[in-house]
């Protein structure tokens, strides 16, 4: 017979309950054993001074639950299947790649977060939002929040979007991720091109074999999409990037049937791409069929002239649009858009009514009200103002101690493109940034084929009373 | 030259930017079509009563966007691949099956949604974290939401779980179909079973033909879960249930090495798995390396006792359970939770990092502000009092007017499962009961072998004070 080692706490209410949780632990802990017979409750409610109705109560839940076996004559005990099998005692992990988060130098500056125009947008949609808007969402997204978007990107991005070709997604790493997916049932393909393989990471799960779609990417381009973007059905090609932008004819080259860029604001170079090349590539795509999947990376901060116009806005046809907030609220928020050709769009919905049934409603709403009421672009015009004014302290500390960089790419974005003098380790120089707490990273392994030395540094993180400071500490380091 | 047809609103500021609208918009429309030559920058300025510089800018905005192009001695003219080609306008949709959301009979009392508390702590979360707290969260979750949800799991599912395997996700749908893909790279194969795929609708993206999973559903069962299953890489098998919940044996039979469960309140039936059947099932699955999907479904709502305990808990390690809040707060949330062996975990966790990044992160810590603070548990108490006094009307109203209906599956859940006599068409009845302002689904649909006519019936949105009044209708409607 077991011997129970029950405690009790007469004060804490639901005895029967209390029991059976030192029970069901005694058997997973291995205390009680396959086969092993309990009290009888009678006996055991006398042991602990209790009614029996309580350990009958208790016995039953596990009963109920599996953990014990009541038979006639037999008395209760301990079910044979319960209770952790020796030999399954938690696996070591499987070696994998920890996935990327936290911070990034491209990371916006999260301290100014507009917490308190957050509140009040919330605090006005759960007063005015009927209970139905609390119910399963279209997987497009809300319409309020569709609308809201459509009339803003129109206006400020130059786009040819309604509110039936928007989709609202996860970010722009799950819109990606989607639009792969839609094409890779779709496209034609072409012929072969250097291929991009040997820098992806680790598969969480096998994509599939029929419905692939090789897709090119900038070179130097996003290291960190490669592994999702391969994932989603993607046999990558790398493209390279030039003062203009990608190269359009090494594009063409390649035979891909699709193309990933950041026309606003090339990343890691900070290329805006040329008006000559938006033409070339609008060309090429419409006289082969194939589709431009446009990363509006960095678009809402341009500051030295008006934001140029999204690809998507010229060729409607050829174009998928993606978008968030990450950079101008937080990429916390996880809330993004994808404006894609009306087949394309639907693609997207309708996979995600098959894959997690939409993005949360609520914050929706709440972005929603925050372009209806201004507020977004009120912020928007906060932060601009205040990027620029870190920029500029960054791109003065630079010329003035480190005169030998050469700085690219500054006229938009959160972060510029600092090509080293040959000869300079990038690694040790981006260690050494970090040290003086600089947010920077090198491009080496963003690029596929070799380039001159250079880091990306952010500047959003970095307030003006700081930088030349800490540039001053980054040129004073012994090098060489 | 062109005929511009422009209009400028002088008080509205942005006139530059005003006049590369209009012209955007006149390209798009093909007002001006490729290669069409715009009036020089003076003339137009003149003509507009502008400043040149205006002008200039509006042309050097369009030619940055690829809409314009400018060369020298030649003039501005529109751009040879601008404006929508003649033959691409939108395509009409492929004929695709719209996915379900709004009202589900089974879907909670939204009206009934602590808004107060909801806001109450989001106030506290937006006072209260730290600004890095809104980057890029762990694509499992926060940390503080997994603490709160694991003890509350273990407290009251009796789960075996601490925050190391547990994983958020966007809701059970999300849940299942990361586990099913993590599942269907591992699994070994058996043999052959009755084949449910007939049932399954389209898919949106070609799911890998390599790495698929057999996988046992009940039967009856969610029709809805299906497409999901089935895109993630299942191959569905249909396993009868009865009184006692899912046959065992008939799953033996199977030769399927996974199963997909409903064992707190099963779909649609109604039925509370049995402690005999729990036993055989963690005794097949241990046998034979099986896996069980346990869907947490209507868990928070016991009515006659206290909840039995998941299956989990009993074999953590044959069990991945997975749960959500939309039965206990709204599913516009899409905030759940899979609680996984340490591997399964990790891949359901990597593949969220190679997919959308994971949840949002301000409702994953309001979420686990409201479980720290006991307002998750005082809402679920209110909730289990109002659903228990409706389920009680519902059933009473049934008896007393409708007593050829044989009402099963009340002891737990939102909805009862009402058998009706033979020769009724459950069809038209549901009909008839939606007409007469009750939720009701047949459950024919959801069968994949015959049995009595039946309808499912929510009982959440059905006040009290209404239910006989709806019933005494629905009774009424003539019949045969």
């Amino acid at each position: 017979m077991a011997d129970l080692h029950l405690t009790v706490d007469r004060g804490a209410g639901g005895i029967a309950g209390q029991i059976a949780r030192e029970l069901r632990e005694a058997v997973r802990q291995g205390r009680l054993v396959a086969g092993e017979r309990l009290p009888a409750s009678r006996e055991l409610a006398r042991d602990l001074g209790l009614s029996r109705g309580v350990v009958v109560e208790a016995y039953e839940q596990l009963v109920a639950e599996g953990f014990l076996v009541a038979r006639v004559g037999a008395g209760t005990s301990v079910a044979p299947a319960a209770g952790r099998p020796v030999a399954a005692t938690r696996d070591p992990l499987p070696p994998a790649r920890e996935p990327y988060y936290g911070h990034r130098p491209t990371s916006p500056d999260l301290g100014a977060f507009p917490r308190e125009r957050w509140l009040a947008s919330i605090r006005d949609v759960l007063a005015t939002l009927p209970a139905d808007g609390l119910d399963y969402g279209d997987p497009g997204g809300v319409p309020d929040l569709r609308e809201e978007l459509a009339a803003y990107l129109r206006r400020v991005r130059a786009a040819d979007v309604s509110p039936g070709n928007l989709v609202i997604v996860g970010g722009v790493a799950q819109g990606l991720s989607l639009t792969v997916r839609a094409l890779a049932g779709q496209l034609p393909e072409g012929g072969a091109g250097h291929d991009l393989n040997r820098s992806v990471d680790r598969i969480a799960y096998p994509a599939p074999s029929s419905g692939r779609v090789r897709l090119a990417v900038e070179d130097p381009g996003s290291l960190r999409q490669l592994p999702l973007l391969r994932a989603a059905g993607a046999d990558l090609v790398a493209v390279p990037v030039d003062g203009e932008g990608v190269d359009v004819a090494a594009l063409a080259m390649s035979g891909v049937r699709a193309v990933l860029l950041t026309p606003a604001h090339q990343y890691p170079t900070g290329v805006v791409l040329s008006p000559r090349r938006r033409a070339e590539l609008i060309e090429w795509a419409t006289a082969t069929g194939a589709m431009i999947l446009e990363d509006d990376y960095d678009a809402e901060f341009r500051f030295d002239r008006d934001p140029v116009g999204c690809l998507q806005g010229l060729a409607p046809d050829r174009v998928v649009l993606a978008g968030s907030v990450s950079k101008s609220l937080a990429p916390g928020l996880r809330l993004g858009w994808v404006v894609a050709p009306p087949g394309i769009a639907e693609s997207v919905r309708l996979a995600r009514g098959e894959l997690d049934l939409g993005s949360p409603v609520l914050e929706q709403y709440v972005l929603a009200h925050l372009i209806g009421t201004g507020g977004y672009d009120r912020h928007l015009r906060r932060m601009r103002r205040e990027y620029r004014a870190r920029r500029d302290a960054l791109v003065r500390a630079l010329a003035e101690h480190l005169p030998e960089v050469t700085v690219h790419g500054v006229s938009a974005g959160l972060h510029l493109f600092a090509e080293l003098p040959g000869g300079w380790d990038e690694r040790s120089e981006a260690a050494t940034a970090q040290a003086c707490g600089l947010a920077a990273d090198p491009v080496g392994p963003m690029r596929s084929s070799p380039g001159p030395p250079a880091l990306v540094m952010g500047f959003a993180r970095l307030p003006v009373h700081r930088a030349d400071q800490a540039i001053r500490a980054f040129a004073a380091h012994p090098r060489g």
